[in-house]
This record gives structure tokens, sequence and C-alpha cells, in this order.
């Protein structure tokens, strides 16, 4: 089993859906993905909190074994995002950004988290990316997401990052937005020629998919009769995923698509509450059932 | 190996797409049905075209081994649409549509094709496809196409032709429409409450998913570079799954699965091609080719 450090955000978020609302919840890239992962193994988590930070969520991620040490609490207030959900739920609105603490973030890695073999680089400004990768010592595998407010305001710097990166983990959207291509399968190919080996693509309800050199894989999303909250579920996902992988130590190809359906698993809870209530009380037997299911939902035989 | 009846139209398609034009091209979707489902069983096609409809396309059914005695030749034009896809070419528009002598059609099953054990209701008005139910005696499986313009218009008629239907075949988007509800999960409950035991979703690029009271299938599209042409993709999957089932005559589930596969495949191949020319010099070899591609494209193990 190896650790996973990852950087990214830590928020409060205030969301509304057809199912209900919440204030000033936990939130942030780093904050689902650790907690996801943490289900798989240990994860080292760095981000910026201000001093309103709440006591009650600290004490939550450290209840899920979450090494602190690199969550800094700065001069201020904690970055705020406030969004809505309707109809199908696949975007969300932003009705309001307040980036805070958040807006003058430098990744500080802690020496002791260094030497961490898997690293996630969260969805930040892609030179913050690159500063944490100055500061870990030869990972064995760094992923990396974004968006596309850095894909359109920042190609180059991402680009450099990119370099650098084995594993890009990106939605559908942002795969075409990246590639300037309509079609995913072209996309791919030419976002493979980056820097990624491996390319995985994110499409919400419709699953995921892995894309290398040699290969394509197609995985479903769980279905689910209701969806209370999407927030965060995209680093859910990366968060199982690279959990497993960090936990089971092989990036085989075979390893990854297990890793990918650990994180669709992951994202399908997550997805049923707000903030990260999904994932409150969820049992190691309970990622393991859904784990099957999906095995049993995609599964036919050729003729015999 | 049994055999398969379907009832739909045929018509003269005029296309533009990204990728060029067809003017009056081979359309229609029992002629897209019956092409694909040629490939594994023998089809017998009941539809209706004008005075107007040209040799050659008849003549490529008959090379088809399709059986033509059903196709009505009327006085008049024959049905006549014309539409564009831009963009990521997930939806037509519709330019210009006449149905010509496709209004007044009454489907006449001749003698011979009323014992068909597959019975394939294409997308026409519900109350002709309950006529044409009348006229078969005890098909083995009936499946059945609609479209949102018979949802809206003609809800009641749909739903008491859904009564004698075994396997219901449409999109997404229909069936959130038929089923009022946004949840495709929730949709699927209820419409196999009005019925048919089998709900099989279309999802374009996406897919499509099998369900019944027990068990949910999702099968992922097969990943293509270029899409030339999508007119009757979901005709072409229907007339593959079901050409399939009725060629191996096992409506098992673990069938069901293989049938969606193959239609997956089909599809695929139409969509590669113009009108109807995706399918022309398609080899047994290459269906295979495809299925076992969609194998490996899904293929996840337990952990070892």
């Amino acid at each position: 089993m190896k650790e996973i450090l990852v950087v990214g955000s830590a928020a409060l978020d205030s969301v509304k859906t057809p199912h209900g609302k919440v204030n000033e919840a936990l939130g942030g890239s780093a904050t689902y993905f650790s907690v996801s992962a943490s289900f798989f193994t240990k994860v080292r988590l760095v981000a910026v909190v201000g001093n309103d930070f709440p006591r009650r969520h600290v004490d939550f991620l450290k209840k899920r074994k979450i090494d602190l040490r690199g969550l800094e609490r700065a001069e201020g207030k904690t970055f705020r995002w406030k969004g809505s959900y309707e109809g199908d739920m696949n975007t969300a609105e932003t009705l309001k950004v307040c980036l805070n603490v958040f807006e003058n973030f430098h990744p500080k890695i802690p020496d002791y988290y260094r030497k961490t073999r898997y690293v996630f680089l969260g969805n930040i400004d892609p030179p913050l990316q690159l500063e944490v990768l100055k500061q870990v010592k030869k990972p064995y595998l760094v992923a990396c997401d974004t968006m596309n407010l850095w894909i359109s305001s920042k190609p180059q710097a991402l680009k450099k990052t990119l370099k650098h990166v084995d594993m890009l983990v990106i939605n559908d959207a942002e795969t075409k937005q990246l590639s300037g291509e309509s079609n995913l399968l072209k996309a791919a190919r030419k976002l493979l020629k980056l820097g990624p080996r491996t390319l995985v693509v994110k499409r919400g309800e419709y699953g995921s998919m892995l894309f290398t050199a040699g290969s394509v894989f197609s995985a479903p999303s769980y279905p689910l009769e209701s969806v209370v909250d999407p927030t965060g579920a995209g680093d859910t996902f990366a968060g199982g995923m690279m959990g497993y992988l960090a936990k089971t130590d092989d990036t085989s190809e075979a390893n990854i698509r297990r890793a990918i359906i650990y994180g669709t698993v992951m994202a399908s809870f997550a997805v049923g509450g707000f903030s990260l209530n999904g994932m409150k009380n969820l049992k190691r037997k309970e990622i393991r059932k859904r784990f099957l299911e999906l095995k049993k939902l995609t599964e036919f035989t050729s003729a015999p």
C-alpha cells in the first residue's frame, strides 16, 4: 500500500438542487478526492483554508485518517462557492465564487510528503500544479485534473504542466476543448501526444472512458434512481480511482480498469447526498458490492 | 433460424453532414432495419413506396435477400425526408418532410407473412402498429419503436399498442418523455409497467441500456473517429439486435445482451457512410471482429 499526495481546493459550498439545499458545507476538489481515496489508502492533503474554517470539517477529515499536516490555515476567509442544479442536473449554475485565501494559494509541500509515490494535481492554476511537481521527488504516478477556465486562459502553462503528467483525468467537454476536436476518439489521440500516457475522460451519467496509445476502455456509470447533489462527483471519482491504484501499487491497464470502476462506485455514493454526506457512513462492503454490480451490469459473453 | 417481419417506412433521404451530402438516397426505418437484420436472418419487409421509387434501391434490397412481397407500390410519390447534421451530429435538423404515399399507408401483411415469429414495429402511427398486430398470428417476440411526435400527440393509442409489445426499443429522450420521469432508471421502471417486459434504450454515442424487471445492462457505443451520417443508426441497431435474436431464436437475457452488442456493431458500420452505404460491402467477419472489440472495450476483472 502506497500513499497519495493531493493538492487542490478546500471550500465551503452552498448548493441548491431539486432535493434540497446546504449552506457552507464542506467542499473543494482536494476534500472530495481525499475522502474518497481514504477508503483505499493513506492520503496526504495540501490545500488552504481561512481562519473561519469550521472545526467540525477538520474533525471529519481527521476521522477519515487523512494526513492534514499540509492543510495551510491562512489569514482571511475560506474559498466559498455557491451553485445550483436544475432539471437533469448535468451542469451546475455558479451563483457566486469568492476565492478568498485560495486566490493567493501557493502549495507548500511539507518535507515528509515529498517522496509520495502517487500524486494527484487537483484542478488549480496550471503554474501552481507545476510548482507542486518541482517540490516532489520522482513520483511514480502523477495524475492531473484541469478545467475550461485554464484551457482557455492558460493553454501554454497547462501544456507545460502536462509534459510532466502521466495520467490526465478530465471530462468530455474539456477533452474536446483542450484538443480542439469534436470527436472524442480523435480528441483523445491528440491529448495523448501532449505528455500523459493515459487519459481518463469523465462523462457524468454516461460513465467514463480510458484511452492509452493502444487501447480504449468504456465504463458505465452506476445507475441511480436519485442524484441528490452532483457536486464533487469528478473529484470523488478520481479519488476512488487513485486510491485503488495506490493501495494496490499496480498501474497495469487491467488494474487501471478496476480502479476506474472503484472511482465510479465512489462517485455513485457521493452524489447520493449533499456535500460529503454520501460517503460519511460508507462501508468497504458496500463499495465492493457496487463494484460487483457494475461487473454484472456490463457483462456479456460471446455466442456459446 | 427464424424470420423477422418488419413494418415501417421506406423513404428517399436528402442529407447534409459536415462530411458531404446525398440526394434522394435510400432511407426509411424499415429499410435500415431490414438491411441490418439481413446479415443475420431472412427479413420480410412491409412498407410503401411511390411509383417513382428507383429500381436500383429495390435491386439493392433484393441483393440482401430481403423478402419484398410486402413492399407496396402505391400511386404517387415516395416519402421524402430532407435533413442536416452539424457540430457533434447528435441531432438532425429536419429541413423538409413530404409524407406522400406514406400518409395513407395501411400496412397489409401478406398471408404468408402472418406466422412470422419475430415482429418489429418500426416508428409509425401507433394505431397502424396495432393494425399490424391484429394481422399476425401469435408472434413469439414483438418489438416496437416510436417517436416524440406519437408520444405527445397519441399517448393513449401508443399505450394501447404497448400492451401487446414484448420489447420496447426507443431512445433516452423518448424514454423520459413517455414516462414523464427525468431519471432514466425511474423512467425505465415506469415503462416496464406499460406492457413490455424488456426495454432497450438507445443513447447514441453513449451506447444503449437494457432494462428488465430484475436487471440492467449497459452497453457502450463502438468508438469511431468519424461519423459520416447518423441517419438510421437507431433502426440499424434494432435490425442487428432483432436479426441476431431471430437467427439464434433465443430470448434469454444473456442472448439479448449479445444481440444488443450486434446491434451496436451494425450501427457503427451504418454511420460510417451516407444512406446504407456503410453496410453495402460489409462482411460477416468484420461484424464478428467489432463484436469482439466491444468485448475487450468493456472487460474488467475483479481484483486477482
